[in-house]
């Protein structure tokens, strides 16, 4: 039986990764699209925007309108843009939802649990099955290793990125922090640039590079004195995350409501 | 309480690493040590021959006198050497074996088998935390990444290593075929040079490089269509086993009869 | 001024990224196209091959003929295809070829030898920048490191790659052969599997790892008692081949008739 | 002819080193070594300073005494320490200086220039033949490579190492800008973190880790929009700097009064 998908920010680099993907796998079907109200893009066909063949669907400037037909609703957009489209589709029969976005503050994050009680929706800042299953054992690589072996984690990304560490370093960071039973935001040590001490005991390091065309590379060090393991990701395309966003999409659409992670969905 | 250590080849370069590392650590004390009867090291002090301050004990031509005053016998030598030894220590006070030598056939096996009714034997082809940790962690990965992720293995050694793929790079790969649930021998692809062939299914591969001083680097690689993860590990000195074999001796000393592996010793 | 491009097996792999990568760039139009006499692909048109807009172009089957209005010959095919074509072209107003075809025999070298009396021709296995820079710093190493710097040479490609190892990591290795002036066939060490004895001095060793998306890895290693230094190379996307190919035509247009490689055409 | 020298420092890890290598080396012989006034080891044997055999040599507090009979001064200091050692030494027979010592201001390098009338003088922040290799083939691909071509430094280091960049990333960010034709301190970048702008034209990015035991790993990238290429070096032991010390030593024997560096010595 085939998903009906709907994609916030159609017209965005992420949006139009989706509907590309979505057509390139069986069981799912594109039924609607929105963006922001001036996007010059409303009103084109979804399959063209995605330099694919038409669709005969077109985006809408409505959430609520262009999840008409959908079961899951499928979000890379922004924290408000996200969170106002969560409460339009309490009107329609959507009961998935994907939901890439990031940078919500304390109070949206409360809106998104509330959220889980009338969706089942998976939300994660990575996509990629590979990611995900890193997260897990670098969490238990941490536990494991005692405090002689130092964390360090270096990513590397194209010239255009304009944060760092990127979101998915930090996701790495985090399950470090956790696998050793402390604050991440304690440990962090984000810049050693003219540092004038020696490496302060249980920090988690923290070092980016930007250069050319990097899809994306990810490595987290454990280094004792006499021994350093690696645990490292390249991404080899820029369908992994939308490909991932569609695995979730179809898991979701068979749960209950609740909060779930790609944890869940590649049952790591 | 001092542990009392009697060390088989204590004149070779494993024999002399332990010996060095031993003096290192508290509550720990070499008591004895054994070479073939041809050896021109008989007679020597052990701490002399480790480069060290003399000890006041010498290099004997039987284990059984060697390990006269030992709890903990440390074998990394030859099969034949090894059994021989395990024989001879009934008659001890020995209670634990911390056994490196690798190579045993299937007879050799199974008075390995045998003798474990008698003593606790710790047995590892590597006694570093780090390849152990990651031979667990590979394996995870290999479970829960399916068939679409090829893995391959590669190893780069010092110019003076024999064989190749290195025994260590032979035990990743164990750990991922384990994962896999398949039998490693009928995966392992040893040589890709001239083939005419797309890779096969399922295999597993190897990859070997020798150079320089380059004391011992691992990686295993699980690669998709759309991404790559690697494992990597590296040495930084050659004490890292003589230290992993005495981490393993002190954990001996205080089990039971029978057979344990590195997983054991760091609770893995 | 526009230079005018024929594509020699314009519907496979490397011809059609030629098409797409030439519609991305200023000044090259393509103007001819040629596929084997029994190729479904002929009559079709050249931009739809590429999955791109139309080019008003078809794919002929005589490279003469779709030769027709080209100044430059762009041919990444076999070798009897590329001779056979060579001798077509002398009848056309062609005067430059980018030659990107391999596995040529001693007596089809001498072919091309002759040919290069009428044509300019670029000629390369592989035609990226960054690889042709390393060809000529790896020389350069390789003269300046003395034989107690051991070199080996890893590469990884996709798993649909059947050759091993690949072209480029040899031209690598014959880069470093040529810069300690030794001959590569001699020193050249294909499988260190089961090698019963240690690296021999002056080799230049070969590994290679096969497996999911990747696009190709080279890495050239030189590796002495106390240091290692590693020259490697990634390529991003498939497009790397097609706009080095590209490159060298738009050089080769305005040169005398002569056997000419990347290295000149980059000025290296 | 055994070559006479003489250790600045000599009870401090760097001069314990030298003493330890020159004595691995044959034609060279430790004649001297000298110590601040209040170091413990004035008096002691050099030779059971650096853990080996008596040389019959003490340690003085005087470099003009310590290099009584000494051809070669070799110097990891500090910037004072060196320069009055320069000065005592020219009423000795030593009329060559292998200079390690870094951090010099600019007084102190007019100090050091006029020094080199009297000296042959052979200065460097990294001794090793690999890495000052590594300078002259990163200028070259930073010449070569168009702006296009981002540049980014990574290195790591041990957990102890106080300072960041290390002073080898610094020597590589500068050969890179050389190459360029540029100022680095006008196109060096130093910390990414929380970036929240695109990666500037032109820049020059270092970034750092810190952890366990790594002894020196340096890596320098460019990368384009469709390639990467990494020239990495890694040490795999600490006497590789008192070995290049030592070959500049042979070196500077025979030369005439100037200032030197690695690339002298080793011909590049």
């Amino acid at each position: 039986m085939t998903i009906q998908l709907a994609i916030a920010g159609a017209a965005g680099r992420m949006g139009r990764a989706l509907i590309a993907a979505a057509s390139d796998e069986r069981g799912l079907a594109i039924v609607g699209g929105s963006e922001r109200a001036d996007n010059p893009a409303l009103g084109a066909d979804l399959g063209i925007l995605a330099q694919g063949d038409a669709l005969g669907v077109v985006c809408l400037d409505s959430p609520e309108a262009a999840a008409h037909k959908a079961e899951v609703w499928v979000d890379f957009t922004t924290p408000s843009a996200s969170l106002s489209a969560l409460d339009a589709l309490r009107a329609t029969r959507v009961r998935a939802i994907v939901l890439g976005t990031t940078g919500f503050d304390v109070a949206q994050e409360a809106q998104i649990a509330e959220a889980a009680h009338h969706f089942a929706i998976v939300r994660s800042g990575n996509f990629s099955l590979g990611i995900n299953l890193l997260m897990g054992l670098v969490k238990q690589a941490a536990e494991r290793l005692g405090p002689d072996w130092d964390i360090e984690i270096f990513e590397a990304h194209h010239r255009r990125k304009v944060d760092a560490p990127s979101g998915t370093a930090l996701m790495l960071g985090q399950a470090a922090a956790e696998g050793r039973h402390v604050s991440h935001s304690e440990v962090a040590s984000y810049d050693r640039h003219g540092g004038a001490s020696a490496r302060k005991a249980g920090e988690i390091g923290y070092a980016s590079a930007r250069g050319g065309g990097i899809i994306g590379e990810h490595e987290v060090m454990f280094a004792s004195d006499d021994e350093v393991i690696r645990f490292s990701h390249s991404a080899l395309n820029r369908t992994i995350f939308a490909k991932g966003a569609l695995a979730a999409a179809r898991w979701a659409v068979g749960q209950k409501p609740g909060l779930y992670s790609m944890a869940d969905v590649l049952g790591l």
